[in-house]
This record gives C-alpha cells, structure tokens and sequence, in this order.
C-alpha cells in the first residue's frame, strides 16, 4: 500500500496508527505502518524520554512519530492555577454529586497527580518537544490545528513532518498556510475531537483544499474496506486510532473498559464536550449523560472542562465504576470485537485492503487486455 | 460498473438516483443508472399515472423504479382529519408566529391543497402501488423500512425489486428478515431521513448484518471517487438523492432555493425534526433554527409535524421567502457549486470512479505481470 506519502517516510504500508501507548505504536512501526504516541498523558518529560528510548529499541530503526497537544495561539502568562480559578464552584459540586451518586471512591494521596492531563498546556508541551527532537521521531502530529510557527521550523530542522487534524476545508487551508506537511481530516464517526461533516464529504473537500499536500483520512476507519474508501477519496493515507485500543498490546489497565469496548455497538458513541469542553466523540456513558442532560450544568469551555474533570476520570478508571467509564472512541468501535495482537489486526488491514482494491477492479472491469495475437509470419 | 446487482437489472453502471422529478428520474435511467421517482408529493394517484407515463415513454425502454413512504405497521381507521385533531394549538401559534415574523404571504385559496405531504398514509400510499403495478416499474424503494408483506408479495409476483432503507444494522436484519432484495444503507451524512452512523461504518456493517442480500450505499456520495469508496465498502451499487437537485432537468422551481444550494457548503445542513417529526438532514434554514431553538415548542413526532408544517412550507416555497427556504440535502451539498445536465454530472461519476480504481491498483501495486520470458528453444 504504498502513495508518494508513504515513500516520503520510508514506510511499508500508507497507515498511520495514533495511540496512548507506546507498545502498540511500536508494533505499528514494525508491521510496516508508522506509528504515532500520544505525548497529552505525559506530564513529566522524563518520562516520556524513557518511552521514546524505548521505542528506538523497540522499531528496528523504522520511522514512528509522536502527536501532541499545542494550541497555536500563545496564552502569555497564564499558568495552570490561573485557569483553575476560572472553575466555577456548582461546576466542581456537580462533580462531586456525580461521583457520590455512584459511589466512587476518592483517591489515596499518592494516587493523586498521576493523571492529571495537562498535556495541551503550551509549556509542557514544548518540554515534551524538547525530548521529541533529541529523539529519531519523524512526524510530529498537532491534535488543535497547526503548531505554533517556531515549533514548525524546528521540526522542519530535524528533517521532522508536521501533520495536523483538521474537521472542515477552511481549518485544514489554515494549517496548510501555517506550513505544515500532512493534514489529517477527521471526520465526523472518528473518536475524540471532532466535526460535524462526515469522512465520506471530509476527506475529498480537504484533499481538494489543500492540494498538493498529502491528506490522511481519519474516522471510521477500522478495516481494510474502510481504508480502500478512504485512498479512494484521495487521500494518500489512512490515520487509525480507535482501532488499536482493544489490542493485546494495549495498556489500558481496565478490564472494565476493554469488555465494554468489545461490547460496544457503532451506535453506543457520544460526541460530547464532556472530556474536554470541545466535542469529541466518546463512549457514551453516565457519565456523559450526565455533562449532556439540559438540567445539568453542562461543560464548560475548553481548558477549563479539561481540568475540572481529571480527578474524576482517574477515580473512575482506577476503581472501574462501569456505569461512568468511558474513553474517546469512534464508531468503528462496533468492529472491534476481540482481542488480537497489533500485528495480526494490520495483517487483517492489507489483506482486507488488497480484497477491496480486487473487487472494485473486477467492478470497473480492469480485467487485463487479452495479449495480442502474434502477428503471422511474413 | 458492473455488480451483480446491476447485471441482475439490466443497468450498466450500478448508480440509483432517487429524485422527486421525473425527468431527473428519466435522465438517470437513459444515462445508463437507475432512476428511483419519488412518490411522496403525489396526492392524485392520476398525476402519478401521466408521470410514470411520461417515464416509460422517455426510458428507452430501459428500468427504472419509485420510491413510496409506507410504514410498514398498519394503524386501522385513521384519517387525515384525526391525525390533525392531534395537533396541539400552541404549535399552530408557533407555525403562525414564525411565517408573520418573516412576513410570508397567505396562499391564495387555489393553491392551498397543492403541497399537502400526503404521500405516507398508507391508503394515499397503497393507491400509488395500484398506479405503479401497471406500469413497467422494475424497483420498489421504501424510505420508512420494509413494506407491508402484502406489498412485498406483490412487488416480487410483478417481477419488482423492492429495496428499503435502513439507517443501522439492526434495522436492516429486520428489513431483511421481511422479505425485501436490497437494502440501502443510509449514512449519517445523507439528505433526509438519516441515523446517526456515517456511511463509511455503517456501509460494512449493514452488508454483513444481512449478506448475501445486496446493500446500497447512501449518504455523502456525489462523486466517482465517493462511488469508489461506497463499492470499497462492500456495496453493490450507490443511492445518491441530493446530486440531482441542482441539475438542469431538476423542477424546483424557485431561483432563489436553487442558488441557495449551489452557494452551501458541506457545514450548511442540519439533522433535525423540523420537516417530519424524525431526524431529517436538510438545509439549515431560520425555519430549521426556529424548530431546534429550546425556547422553541420543538417539532411533534411523525406524522404529526409533517401534517402541521405542510402549508407553511408550501407558502414559504412558493413566496420564494429566503431565510426559511430550505430542501432536504445531505452534506454533499457542498459539492453542487455548477447547474449541469444529468448527463454531465453522470457522465463525470463515471470517469471519477474510473480514476479511482485507477489509482487505488497502483497504491496497491496492482500493475499487471510482466510478461513470462519465452523459453529458449531446446
């Protein structure tokens, strides 16, 4: 599966696999895709350079990427207590009443900073930078549009590609003038942040918008059909992320939440700004019922959601209280349903792809031209 | 484009194009696809006739179909009149309020019974079959699922096809299990009546929920390459509605809703229940804003609210009044920027789709073997 993209990267296979967990990104990498860790869950630069020397040991010298959380706009001066502040009291009681009424307990003290997501603030994220580029990383991925122009150039001057995520034709032309390489267009069936304009219209309008650049499609894709569809829309590469969650490779640390996803039906998503305070698509739980219900509160805004929800997410994921637990995912979490190695759910990929580009030939009728008859002899 | 399916109907190209004009519907078939008419907008079984008449005779004898709105569940002895009687006097206010807002002008007593959407009661419904068993129509399509088996029974002793929409896997296994030959899956993108799964998911899991029958893909298609992807997929032929709309055979009518459509963009659509009473994609308009305002007294479920709104929407159409002009289209709206001939814009699928095999085999290194060497001779 190879585009003028995937030669670019020196990559088997034109897949992108976003994931929270580095041994599945580093499987990504070895099955012939690149694989792409999500750097928002690190909040302590160390320790994202130790998974990022063990992804060096772990990729046999084949290229994988890191993705982050960076807002292009700088907030000069403002730190993570100033937004804090910004919290309104029945905001945080409505937490409170939300966790009581399923009885969830509160955290040991030492349990307490262990999941904070302060990832999307600009200062962490430039240390995590830091790490990236002393790293063989190559693509840097921006969750919220294109990295601030800086951050362009020195990726640029590590020989690094830029992708972003874009939902609509004007954000992904607004990446494209901000100088990154790739646009991923999300669609509206992916998980975590997304639009409302569906893969199936996305990709081609981006494609269009942004040519020459190459675009991957992202959402709804989870099979080697989906990613014929989504080359056939022009992309020049597919992004998968929901995909990977229930592999055997998957730190998830929650049997709770891998047997709710195995169960989960394409219909059983919410896109919600419940996690963030943006829309993103999501298991759809009490929890989120609960942010979406017109008697409640409601989210705030982005970063402020964010913050105000990350202790109760670490409550109800440590003590797996199945009623609230739930993870960004998209509606391809309908297909996934059983655990399998990395490897075996990308071998699934190309031989599902390779399935798809067969029958639509035999469709379009690309059966090859008879060979001429020889000529007879003079 | 040949599937199974086409070959099995005698089409070249495996393209249905649903339209609520005959001679979009006459231009489809000619080109080669399947016009599908749509019944709804008849009242008088004898306007049906001369249409299907017109139909037969501008076809060249090749097949095309009709689409009705029947539910499939009977309510014994209810009229049109007691339906109305259901209707609350606040949203009656509601309908006045929002039209003398807008200053739409009265219909003049002649026009009033011309735009009654009274095509989904069954008796309205059943007179249409009556219409259409005696003429050659060789596909039934049903947007509200399956048809009475009565009808179906019919249907298949006239040697017609019947199709029927389905917005998710489960209601497709249900179709199925009545009796119907194809099923069209329609994706969260799509003009009209649509679920909340996008086609690029709900596409797969609808041809496996009910393999062998043959799926159409529908929602987000109005391209080759769109066509490419539905039939990656798994499908066996695509359904596009909205394309037609701004197509020079298309009876709309109004300058100013044609203009409206050609200016939109894929974000200019909503899902909403103004129109029907069921989750509809359609134009958002300040009608559309007005029904989904939650100070608002909200739409009435089916039938109702297609009973109330019937004349406002006639007057609105009629009066050409701007702000509340609107049309069901999907997100593919955004892509209908030219007025063009059915031919043209059939004739472009076509190519496009041609263009996407093309390029699908050589990413997936689909170029032919090369030649064996010829044995050197003993």
């Amino acid at each position: 599966m190879q585009t003028d993209l995937s030669r670019r990267l020196g990559i088997e296979h034109a897949i992108f696999g976003f994931t929270p967990f580095p041994a599945v990104a580093a499987a990504v990498t070895r099955a012939g895709g690149l694989g792409v860790l999500g750097a928002v869950r690190y909040t302590d630069p160390g320790a994202l350079a130790r998974d990022l020397d063990w992804m060096a040991a772990h990729t046999e010298g084949k290229p994988y990427g890191l993705d982050v959380v960076m807002p292009a706009k700088k907030v000069e001066g403002v730190t993570e207590a100033d937004v804090e502040a910004m919290i309104p009291d029945a905001h945080r009681r409505f937490v409170h009443e939300t966790l009581a009424r399923h009885g969830v307990p509160e955290l040991a003290a030492g349990d307490r900073s262990g999941w904070r997501i302060t990832g999307w603030m600009e200062e962490v994220a430039r240390a995590q930078l830091d790490v990236a580029f002393e790293h063989p990383v190559k693509l840097l991925a921006n969750a919220l549009g294109p990295p601030p122009a800086d951050v362009v150039g020195r990726a640029h001057a590590h020989g690094v590609l830029v992708a972003a995520l874009a939902g609509s034709a004007r954000h992904a032309v607004r990446h494209a003038e901000a100088g990154i390489d790739i646009v991923v267009a999300q669609g509206y069936e992916a998980g975590g942040h997304t639009g409302e304009i569906a893969t199936m219209v996305l990709t081609p309008e981006v494609v269009r918008a942004v040519d020459p650049l190459p675009v991957l499609a992202a959402g709804g894709i989870g099979s080697g059909e989906q990613i014929a569809a989504g080359l056939a829309l022009g992309a020049q590469g597919v992004w998968l992320g929901s995909l990977w969650l229930t592999t055997e490779e998957a730190e998830l640390h929650s049997p709770a939440l891998t047997a709710k996803l195995l169960a989960a039906g394409s219909g059983d998503t919410v896109r919600s700004r419940a996690l963030t305070g943006k829309p993103a698509r999501q298991l759809r739980t009490a929890w989120t019922d609960a942010w979406d219900d017109p008697g409640g509160p409601g989210p705030l805004p982005m970063p402020l959601q964010g913050l105000l929800v990350a202790e109760a997410l670490s409550r109800i994921q440590k003590y797996e209280v199945e009623p609230l637990l739930g993870t960004p995912v998209g509606q391809i979490v309908g297909r996934m349903d059983s655990r399998r190695s990395v490897r075996a759910v990308f071998d699934d990929l190309t031989a599902g792809f390779e399935r798809a580009v067969t029958r639509l030939a035999r469709i379009a009728d690309h059966t090859p031209e008879p060979l001429p008859r020889p000529r007879p002899l003079p």
